[in-house]
């Protein structure tokens, strides 16, 4: 929680009440690989911060196939916000793919942060408008680049992810069959 | 604009200072089919709320082929949010793919409006979380579905799209060929 809460303080002018309010909303938890926090279908209450590891959102599809939405490793937010913002059921599963940190924050107290402490709205702010770019990116990237550059681009900004994903993970981030991850990955080696 | 001020006060207690500073800001344009409002490689001054009419934001690839990020139709906002909000040159262009009516707003002006006049952050803060879901579902759409599946939706997106857009705009939107588009067309009408 220190390093959340100095990272914060870079950012804004974080009143000891609003540092308060955040202890008293979370809580530390160590979750272990394959872990389920937050399950298709269920009520989503909780946001995880992560301080350790590496955690993934995903769906289902109706064929069973998984795909993946989210990696998030260290300093990284993830839960499902599409449930939590249109406050429906969880379409996604969150797991964890390693044993792993968390700040476990309750998604609801959470999101009454803004109205009770509204230095966080400008910072919130830049988060959702920085999330937002980095989406319209993904979709840029999946219509214009081929397969072999969007799993170039994957490696630079999770660069040691391979040691502990499966390839079955990473193909269903990209969009692509297992089989094709491994021919991109000989050629790359090949090339 | 006195639509868009209207629909503003269902969401917010807005001042007549508040008022009189978005009215300072913008100003009413009518656009010509295939008028290019922003072009990729300069600096985005305007951001776009559509009141008539249908345009299209789009990054073209290396091989000069264009990709469809966005079409924005009555009361959506059309801009390129990638360079305003990373401060960068535009990387996308924005055209009329009809004669439009917009109100156009000046860029920095409207990114000073949080600052100014903070009953706008809970608001946009609203936005930017519908905007975020709707990503993350085109993402796990393109994933998850069939190129006729994600037709299907997008006419219920956009339902009479189809009569004043190309079909290269459509397919160039859900990452398909032309010839994909055709095939899927000739199928749905023959089911």
């Amino acid at each position: 929680m220190k390093e959340l809460i100095s990272k914060l303080k870079n950012n804004i002018d974080l009143s000891p009440e609003a540092e308060e309010y955040l202890h008293s909303i979370s809580s530390n938890r160590e979750v272990s690989k394959g872990e389920v926090l937050i399950r298709e279908g269920q009520t989503v209450r909780y946001t995880y911060f992560v301080t350790d590891g590496c955690l993934r959102s995903f769906c289902i599809d109706k064929n069973g196939r998984q795909h993946t939405l989210q990696f998030a490793i260290k300093e990284w937010w993830i839960s499902d916000f599409i449930a939590i913002y249109n406050n429906e059921l969880a379409t996604l599963t969150v797991e964890s793919i390693t044993d792993s940190k968390v700040i476990e924050f309750k998604a609801m107290d959470l999101a009454n942060i803004f109205t009770k402490y509204s230095e966080f709205e400008a910072f919130q702010r830049g988060n959702l408008e920085r999330h937002v770019v980095s989406l319209q990116k993904r979709i840029l990237n999946q219509l214009q680049l081929t397969a072999a550059e969007r799993y170039d681009l994957f490696l630079q900004q999770y660069p040691d992810i391979e040691s502990y994903t499966p390839n079955y993970h990473i193909a269903s981030y990209l969009g692509i069959t297992q089989q094709s991850l491994s021919r991109i990955r000989k050629e790359k080696a090949n090339a």
